[in-house]
């Protein structure tokens, strides 16, 4: 078994070495760099037609592609502790929490990224105004998230999970380009404090 | 149970019907009046603070809000005939191609939608340029999974699955506000036809 990824500050590797670490799943990442463009070559593309990491190749050569798909594959293969809910309706709730973070807040990060950010301006043709507008839209949802936060202590309910990792490296992610929490947002910064304190977050 | 949802051509809504009728499961829609914004009312922003449907009520009141994850919850409690996959590999791909379409196709068709379309013009401030850009990038992901679905019955392979559910309304709403399949999509134009005469399309 292989897993295709990449060092820090990449959100979506160090996702599945967050989700591997609280399973206590021993399997060493293989980097690709990024820089040398080592995900866009043939031999990676035919893995996976996306060009992306994080990619895990099985044994008989099979590959799953997407950071939540290969969490859940390892939450099949690896059921607990449970990352992605035990009862229908947590994990329907847990699915639900993973992609409100990835619609509320990875994506207009990742806009910013890619339209507004000086890195990136060498790669792709910018759309710079529409870009700097995701600055609110991120704000936004921080703001929005730290209402959900409320008297919570993990972003799904009681327990750590999948949700906890994508917020986590999310918000890392967007510091490291430029967009902190809002100061006034005190439960998202106390989340954030709690996750950021837990082993697994220095995969 | 009440399943809070909006006709046809909202996308979202349509995935849950769909899904639904694919299950065989008996449960009305209940549908709110987008045009008098019903769904930003903040009787129904207490059940989803992020106003959107569909959202699913179950009796004791939780509320499960995201496409996916109300489907995800059906598959839990019924789980035949399964729509995301069987065993940990399928679960995983078919969890990679419902992303793929979203990140690939759904996103660029939302921005689209968002910033270059007239009908939303009125609602919202648009990045015209930027919204225009995107007609390339639906294009480019239909080519792309035209490709990817060479020699394959469904888009995960030779199951129908959630990730056709999402792809189809994608692509139906895709056209509605002006962005066709290219000419030259040969396997795409072929599925499409597939999974529009099955029932369930009609949902």
């Amino acid at each position: 078994m292989i897993l295709y990824g990449a060092p820090s500050p990449a959100p979506n590797p160090r996702r599945v070495r967050m989700f591997l670490a609280e399973k206590g799943i021993d399997l060493p990442e293989t980097p690709l760099d990024l820089r040398k463009r080592e995900h866009k070559a043939p031999e990676f593309k035919a893995k996976n037609s996306l060009g992306q990491v994080p990619a895990l190749e099985l044994d008989d050569g099979a590959v799953i592609a997407e950071t939540v798909a290969i969490c859940r594959y390892f939450e099949e293969t690896h059921p607990e502790p449970p990352l992605f809910g035990r009862t229908a309706l947590e994990k329907a709730q847990v699915d639900m929490w993973v992609r409100r973070i990835e619609f509320q807040l990875m994506t207009p990060v990742g806009m910013f990224w890619r339209h507004a950010h000086p890195l990136t301006a060498a790669l792709i043709a910018q759309h710079k105004d529409f870009g700097e507008s995701n600055r609110d839209h991120v704000a936004g949802g921080m703001r929005w998230l730290d209402r959900e936060l409320e008297g919570k202590t993990f972003i799904a309910g009681d327990d750590f999970t999948m949700a906890d990792i994508c917020a986590l490296s999310t918000v890392d992610f967007a510091h490291w380009i430029g967009l902190d929490i809002p100061d006034e947002c005190a439960n998202l910064k106390a989340w954030h404090e709690r996750v950021s304190a837990r082993p697994s977050a220095q995969a």
